[in-house]
């Protein structure tokens, strides 16, 4: 009795406030292996230690989205668990890459909040960081939930909005300590073009799809502790069918992104994210990407480039992604604005 | 012709035999992240190395049920092949933590053998001793099969039954060496619950379920390198169907139980268990636990609880387990009684 | 626009032309503990570090077909993409052991062309080489494929077809550095039979059958960063199925050869294979093993078996793999011949 997470209502969170969430985790060339066997991930710096090195880094880091979804994962339990909606992300940065042997843990802050008119449920925004195992922050990102009141007679807490740019502003990127381009391999990369050959409006068609397997999306959303009951438990919603991670679906798209964006190497910040519509096992992930800015940085040889990449289900005509009046088409399962490290 | 093991049958086995078994195994890195992403395993002293070094071990020890499904797996050639049923568990004892890198490798001692009345199989008792690379013992406990016999007309062998405690002594648990939970960090662990909080008798609904699906428990009993036809081969049964390795079961039910038992770190004794029904794919297994016993322990701000893990499948009634004719209802998958330790 | 790969046409290559594949892999213990659960791989050299030390190794290698699949699947985008059949197999030659951490790179050499009849597609001949981070060749193949022509139009090559032997001759057969079975142990190994115990010409029937699930052999292809659609994607065929990655099928087939061949440690050699039939999900492969010869060496106490490797699915007779019209039964799904090294 009381002994198990009952999770956060609404009025459990108050501006300021610094939730610790449980459950640290070191990964390491484990996780490294069952990410390539779960997406199609090819990015040649987080596949070769020798490439990494040739680059400038100590090694091959693990993938910004395995960092991502651990990071993601443990806020599960103190932030989602009676979310109605996941509404958004902004003002993702990466800020140290993660190696292997490397424990990671989260904390949320909360920055606003804001009760809904049927005074059932509010929206809530926390700021989320991610530790490694000497308190460097690795990552931090905002995203806010629609969550349920526990009790509807509760008064409404004072409105308070964060205010969050659209975009993270290329200043602020954060490159990888030692990260050079200068002697960048094109050819063991898998790709010739480099950010020049890249033009703002571009759109790009991955082409290939992978069709998503029950068993597939489990594994993936355990490994980050993401143990969300809607994504296991085929008893759970009336349909019988098991939500799968937006998670899982950001991994798939930025991995077959490869083919035609195979030198946009690092992820370096999180601009904005949308999961449009609900994937379930059976359907068919396709994606395609278009360029939306680019820049150069301080460092030798690198580049940021600005992509949106929207991920589509079966039937998605190519390069559409919102109708008419302004809402995602029913194909569209996610739309994430990001920037990542390209040689110049 | 003659190549391939048949197995052993019920004459094969001799009260005294030591059977030394097959391909020794090093477990790293990689069983684990793969133990993490089959099950929704939480308990922070497996997750980080950093948790357990506040712990006083030298770092992050593979999942108990690594080791037990290691050792275990081996055995199934020499023990279980030609097994009718696996009967029970006892005076099971985590001696020694299996850390990333360790090889280890199984012996069981057969300590007793009964003739079935019917003359056509018996049962066999062996204690199997899994060992490290410097042959320090890591686990050891009973088990006893019912075993077919190749002859129905070999004679029976002097029945032996071992004598076989119902519960492992308190006095006899092991305590890793210098094990201490006086900085246990209650907040990252998950929960706020020490062994003081949990009542004897005390029954906590874990909540969660999961649906198991053909791919997961295949990939899992393969990790242990159990081979067994039944849990693999959709033709070898009349109806379809591949038998979920009750390992599977156990640790699928462990690792629900984080969920109000996220303190109960690590399992030091296996005082029986039955797998009281099989599973099959397209089963949603959910668990809960009944606090049978708790005691101090010799080690700083550790204790010991002892619990019975029942793991049901879509239909269970919650704390039921047994009818009236003291038999399992046909939704309980298995009933499993250890010893975990616990900030007292 | 034109920045994904749209794969090489048979008018693309010319013989003498060097590909150097793209995205090298680290490869580690994830690897490793990925292996063992997706194949009942039981080789007591690939699993325990004690096992491969005691036999002059400095540990535990990685499989020879994690080797083999790495490097074939770097192959792909430049080889396959565009292939209408995978056709065969030729002196292939492991030549180095790989160990976790190593990085693996391809190369392929184009060394035979040969236009079709039909002027729609041809034959290319290519020898593939891995290399390691020291620049070392760890594995050599020779593979052809059929490939479409872009141009129908375009003129034909000179046909060039370069000399294959159907077998490695025994004397090339390179023995890791240090290898020694002087100190063999059969009983961990899990067999008593060394070379002398096999007879030329003996089948070995392996008992054992998998069924194959989706799930499964999509984690395997990718974790080889072998994306060709066909394998992933249920939208690509007209029937809905996915083929599957005819590695998965050599891989699955090796691992159950465990029942009969334990001993059979090493692969050293592809003397030629074909994969005779599709196979696809919801199939049960099943496998035999045909001694084909077999030599001693001049490492100590090593000797190698030359094996007929067949992988069937259901319905299969026992050791018939070819109809009376020289043909496969449609039942076959591989023909694999390989030498491997055993205990002499």
């Amino acid at each position: 009795m009381g002994k198990t997470n009952p999770g956060r209502f609404f009025e459990d969170y108050a501006v300021g406030d610094v939730i610790r969430h449980a459950v640290p985790r070191t990964v390491a060339e484990g996780e490294r292996a069952l990410y390539h066997a779960l997406y199609p991930a090819r990015h040649a710096l987080y596949s070769s230690d020798e490439f990494a090195a040739n680059c400038g880094l100590e090694g091959s880091p693990l993938d910004d989205l395995i960092a991502f979804h651990v990071v993601f994962g443990k806020t599960v339990p103190d932030v989602s668990l009676n979310a109605v909606a996941n509404l958004g992300y902004a003002q993702g940065r990466w800020l140290k890459p993660v190696y292997p042997g490397d424990t990671l843990r989260s904390e949320s802050q909360v920055i606003g909040v804001k009760q809904n008119s049927n005074g059932k449920s509010g929206v809530v925004y926390v700021r989320t960081r991610g530790f490694n195992q000497v308190n460097e922050i690795v990552l931090e990102y905002v995203r806010w939930v629609m969550v349920r009141k526990r009790d509807f007679d509760a008064p409404a807490p004072e409105t308070v909005i964060p205010d969050l740019a659209s975009v993270v502003d290329p200043a602020d990127l954060v490159i990888p300590e030692g990260l050079s381009f200068d002697d960048y391999d094109f050819e063991l990369a898998g790709e010739p073009h480099r950010l020049g050959d890249y033009e703002i409006g571009e759109k790009i068609d991955h082409v290939d799809g992978v069709t998503i397997e029950e068993a597939e999306h489990m594994i993936a959303t355990r490994l980050w502790q993401n143990t969300a009951k809607v994504h296991f438990d085929a008893t759970f919603r009336e349909d019988g069918k098991r939500l799968i991670y937006g998670g899982h679906i950001i991994s798939m798209a930025r991995a077959l992104s490869f083919n035609g964006l195979a030198n946009a190497q690092m992820i370096v910040a999180l601009n904005g994210g949308a999961h449009a519509n609900p994937c379930f096992a059976g359907d068919t992930v396709k994606a395609w990407s278009e360029v939306l800015d680019k820049v150069e940085t301080v460092a030798p040889g690198v580049g940021a480039i600005r992509l949106r990449l929207v991920a589509t289900k079966q039937g998605a005509i190519e390069f559409t992604y919102k109708g008419e009046d302004g809402k995602y088409a029913p194909e569209v399962l996610l739309d994430l604005d990001y920037w990542a490290l390209m040689p110049v």
